[in-house]
């Protein structure tokens, strides 16, 4: 078991009101029942042809072997059946050949996946390419790219990163020449390519940043490219398009999917056609970004469910010692360790993490999807969380993940640390998560330096909105009372601790106001997962009083309700000691005459 | 760089003092320059036969084949240089053909020794078992054992862990027949034993627990026995032992040493002989256990020094983007990472936790070291001083110590993630720090449960009385008192945590004492990090103050500063949040008539 799908049924339904979603025309096609079979058709995907190859993927890492990489079988029957079951286009609308699917199910699908084997994440690229071209492309790109990429015979890349220009996208030199014929000469390195080059496919389509020569400087200079490993004729005959594979990484954990270095135009012969307009290509890129950051987030939350389940039944079974208050019964059974408080409360803390991060990244889909469908001042509402909210969910999961999937090992003791359990490739796999699609710190200062700034701080008074909505909601029950009313004292020290630092800005002291962003992510956090965890235990409790609630589903609801108190009683406590160090005066990473670090 | 000699030779002449140790008769034939001797010897064998096999015998890890383990020539190479320049036994007593050199210098050692190649730690393991039989051997075994053991000839193992005792060690079953001639035969499974196997030396010589037929239950009736792999006759024959290699475990990192599952005594053929008295074993064990744990910390401190320093060269010489408040400047040239705010906080903190690790480390060494020579009621401070650090020393520098290497992996990046850098394998290394030789958990119930408690909280008394006369030294200095008042505030909120959680244990509810009780260690962890820090501030403060200091050296003590104060304003406040949960009323990872984690 690598996740539960109770608890996936009960976020989208009890919690989110996926249904809801159905009354808009564009999702009027759908219905619970429509969302409960892409679900199945996902799990046995899931099941089948990713799950059963988490190991072996990992210890067969693709190599770069003259000028071509070869991944194992198991990559191409996966891919072939997502394109087969429609999973790749879910989200894509019907006239792409997708199932226009709500986003807040999409995530649901994406979460199965990387439980099940987050080293297949090929399809999920293809995905993200595909759905530029169709966002901004031209009717001849979007004819020519999108079927093939949703059906999975053509791998999607997103060709951002260069050598000398990591986070720092405005310093990518990669060059674009004009062409008469309007196609452009690219010429540059990318590196960090995820299934940058492969066998599993045809075909690779890069959506790759460049500058047009005598473009402006920064980002406003870098337009977006399709760029296709071979270039395709009218009549289907490929021919290669100077794209080379320069080098692979071999990486600490997600081994299953190459990591590029690519080389384009060293024969002045790579041919790119460019995806909307010129010099737009950061911003059409930046659309794509909020759903790939939340990807990315899904993805931390997934391994570690993966995690939590390994460890959750390695607990459950592992005899080991006698229990703390019987320490001197000799020769009585030893009890299994889920039995020990310290166990408990590491396996409590994974479960939080997990279920806390599904419910804001769902948030955050559900929050897309309306977006979509809604207009006028209820659209910018939306629009304005998702944009305050999607740092969030992506580092959150990633950086608590983290601690979650290292809490997993830890249950199994040395056991953990050899290869005979899944904790040690995931603890290696969920590392990459708080740096890719931007780092944990630049997350930081996303959410601190835009968007807890951005309209007046507009965005941060509709969240706090939010938050107190649920408060209210919560408030109905007496049992609740004393978690909102911990969340309301935790939230005005938010707000007390951001004011604080909006001095800062004012001065225009960008430097000191963001030193600490990453700590203010931190705190930021876990009021956030507080204010989802509430929302959960609202919902369990109300179910709980108001129906007649069955065996295994009481004992599902009461844990949401003890999960619910672990994060308020483990997890939000860290808010004091955090709030401290960002009130506090003392300037210590600030660059000074005096070089301090030796 | 893996390691500053500078910080070394300031921890330990100018913080610790380490010379006034050789004022006692057994530590005599010693002075500054013999410890210097011996740090540069240990040095040149890192520098040429360690650090430069970092990678490579991770990526050759040892495998098992027709019964038999291979190592990398790098590993024969190594042993016979730490034997022939006297390095595996320094500790040990020139009757021995030891240097007789204290721990706090041999401590030092061993931090050299795992900063550049924590895969090689088989001489740690042949000294540790050496050390038993010197210690509570008959002159027999002594002298059959304990010389080709210290010289690299042989190998010693640690043989404990079996597959149903992991943590519990009361529950091991291997058996130990008596023999009419005073020898033992052997039956049972070890698992998970470190350098149980390989062709680097000629015989391994396992240090194996178990009970004598007939011998009580529990922890009474554990028995210490050594079991060669070889016989050896008088005249110098091997005989085969029958203890078989039956598996290799393949495991997250420390790939270079292989961990061994053995079965002992298929064939009714394996003759161990008994270390000490019957019954006795684990009571030595327990007393080699503190080394082995301070040992363990030790290599925590060391990974994250490798980890600091190969994080902190990248920070230098990576240019990438440009400082916050320069934002604007397109085409300036990009700064250094070492230079934003947030990078140079993960710098710090790495530097805080592998400074104040090792200044730990070393007061628990030299703690050891006064126990050997003291007597009566200074020799009784000294080890109950030892007794409730050592299990501090062996958390905090792996605990903290994972949470700097994950640090400097994220200053690279991506990078940081692929295996052209050390980073990723670092933190592949560390993650079995805080699980061997008792994991955190079994860690933080022996300093709460026992330390804590033991002679009506003694130990606790004489620590707190420590850090108050630190801090009486320390408020010489004007700058310093800011430190002095947080750190007394710090003292009196863990007493008074400490006093709420004694209830418990005055009623009886162990259980519910020690619920907690890995985050009573966290607390309990950086209250005492932060006494050490202090430490160090007031020698570094104290020398600006009083000595003419040059350059170089004015950088140094400046850096120690600002890393007190680094670690006072970041890591320390994190006791806020634990003294709310340690005081808190709910119980939520007892074991109830309801299970809630599903």
């Amino acid at each position: 078991m690598y996740f539960s799908r109770r608890n996936l049924d009960f976020l989208l339904h009890e919690v989110f009101q996926a249904a809801d979603l159905t009354k808009y025309d564009y999702f009027n096609a759908h219905d619970k029942e429509t969302f409960s079979m892409a679900i199945d058709s996902m799990t046995k995907v899931a099941d089948n042809l990713m799950y059963p190859h988490f190991k072996d993927i990992d210890r067969n890492q693709p190599e770069l072997k003259d000028g071509k990489v070869t991944v194992p079988a198991s990559i191409k029957a996966y891919i072939k059946a997502m394109g087969d079951a429609g999973l790749i286009g879910t989200g894509f609308a019907f006239e792409f050949g997708g199932q226009q699917l709500p986003e807040t199910v999409g995530s649901c699908l994406g979460f199965i996946a990387m439980a099940a084997n987050n080293g297949m994440m090929y399809t999920g690229l293809t995905s993200g390419a595909a759905g530029l071209i169709a966002s901004f492309g031209n009717d001849a790109l979007k004819q020519k790219y999108v079927e093939k990429m949703l059906n999975g015979t053509w791998q999607g890349t997103m060709a951002l990163t260069e050598p000398q220009a990591g986070s720092s996208l405005s310093d990518i030199t990669t060059t674009a020449e004009p062409m008469p014929d309007g196609t452009y000469r690219l010429k540059g390195q990318k590196v960090f390519i995820s299934a940058g080059d492969h066998d599993a496919c045809d075909n690779i389509i890069h959506l790759m940043l460049g500058r047009i020569k005598g473009a402006p400087l920064g980002t406003k200079g870098i337009s977006l490219f399709v760029v296709p490993k071979y270039r395709v004729a009218d009549d289907g005959t490929f021919a290669d398009n100077d794209v080379t594979s320069t080098g692979i990484y071999h990486k600490l954990g997600q081994r299953g999917v190459p990591a590029m270095h690519l080389t384009s135009g060293e024969r002045d012969d790579c041919h790119g056609w460019i995806v909307g307009e010129p010099n737009k290509g950061l911003s059409y890129m930046f659309q794509m970004m909020n759903e790939a950051r939340i990807g990315v987030g899904m993805t931390g939350a997934a391994v570690a469910s993966a995690a939590y389940y390994a460890s959750l039944q390695y607990a459950k079974e592992r005899p080991q010692s006698r229990r703390l208050n019987e320490k001197n019964h000799l020769g009585s059974p030893q009890t299994t360790i889920i039995n020990h408080p310290d166990v408990k409360r590491m396996l409590l803390m994974q479960k939080a993490v997990v279920e806390g991060s599904l419910s804001l990244l769902l948030e955050c889909s559900r929050l897309s999807d309306l977006v979509r469908v809604t207009e006028g001042e209820e659209k910018e509402h939306n629009e304005l969380l998702l944009e305050i909210l999607t740092p969030v969910a992506k580092t959150y999961p990633t950086e608590a993940g983290m601690l979650a999937v290292s809490n997993g090992l830890q249950v199994l003791g040395g056991y953990g640390f050899t290869e005979d359990f899944p904790l040690e490739q995931l603890y290696r796999d969920i590392r990459i998560t708080p740096i890719y699609e931007g780092t944990t710190g630049i997350q930081s200062q996303d959410l601190l330096g835009r968007k807890v700034t951005m309209k007046g701080g507009k965005a941060a008074q509709l969240l706090f909105h939010e938050v107190n909505k649920t408060i209210d909601e919560a408030n109905t029950f007496d049992d609740l009372k004393p978690y909102t009313q911990l969340l309301q004292k935790e939230l005005a020290r938010l707000q007390d601790v951001t004011a604080h630092l909006m001095q800062f800005a004012m001065k225009g002291d960008i430097e000191r106001f963001l030193m600490d962003a990453t700590l203010y992510m931190e705190m930021f956090g876990l009021v956030t997962l507080s204010w989802q965890w509430l929302k959960q235990a609202e919902v369990a409790k109300r179910t709980l009083v108001t129906q007649n609630v069955e065996a295994d589903d009481l004992t599902f609801y009461e844990s949401k309700l003890h999960t619910m108190k672990y994060f308020f009683h483990y997890e939000l406590p860290k808010t004091r000691g955090l709030a401290v160090r960002l009130k506090d005066t003392e300037v210590l990473t600030i660059v000074s005459e005096k070089e301090y670090v030796i």
